[in-house]
């Protein structure tokens, strides 16, 4: 059976990162690992670790991506948080059979060999819910 | 200097449990490790463990509650999330110097002895954010 083995991170949407880094990394003393453009995304990532897992500012870099168009219609906050999975295809299955709605069918890949894919709101409780497998 | 150790949890509020539980629970795999009454909260909440944090479920038992003005003005979601801190004190007195802004001036005690204390989204990047020390 495919296990969810940890919150891996929470990603938040900001308007800049002056204000939110100045509570993350200044007042709450947490490490500024790497402040990343994310070009096929729009969006500048700031990545800060907390123990495992981490806190993710991201922040769109063009008016017309998704993650802009979130912010502008929800305001800062929330945007999805992560879990870690050891078997995400096997996880997929499992919700499918169970008749979870998905945004992701099959896991995507990202450019570091990371396998993940989102799971809709609507099943979650209004949480945009990612899983990924390293 | 007060550290930050880990997410500790993720709370999301939710206008019922059998959804949300069909997802978390009997889809995702996770077990509902107790599925409490708060009376002074006006809240019933799932508690289901992941790694060595948890998602809670919130449900308001009253229309009057904090939690139930908060379902009804943003609909289902995320609440806040919670970071364990070894230092809370040391934590809140670096946080005052820095001029973040607090919900809880001072910690609180829960009835089992935890300390807990709540920082303002207006500092945050527009998410409510939880300390707590066990």
């Amino acid at each position: 059976m495919p296990q969810i083995k940890a919150i891996n991170h929470v990603a938040i949407v900001v308007e800049d990162m002056a204000k939110p880094l100045a509570f993350w990394r200044d007042a709450l003393g947490l490490e500024l690992h790497e402040l990343r453009d994310v070009p096929a995304e729009k969006s500048q990532i700031a990545f800060l670790p907390v123990g495992n897992g981490e806190v993710e500012l991201v922040r769109p870099t063009s008016d017309d991506s998704g993650i802009a168009k979130y912010l502008a219609k929800r305001g800062q906050g929330m945007h999805h948080f992560c879990l870690e999975v050891d078997d995400i295809e096997g996880m997929m299955s499992q919700l499918k059979a169970k008749n979870i709605r998905l945004i992701n069918e099959e896991p995507r890949t990202s450019a570091d060999g990371k396998k993940y894919a989102f799971i809709h709101p609507e099943s979650t409780g209004g949480v945009l819910v990612e899983l990924y497998q390293l």
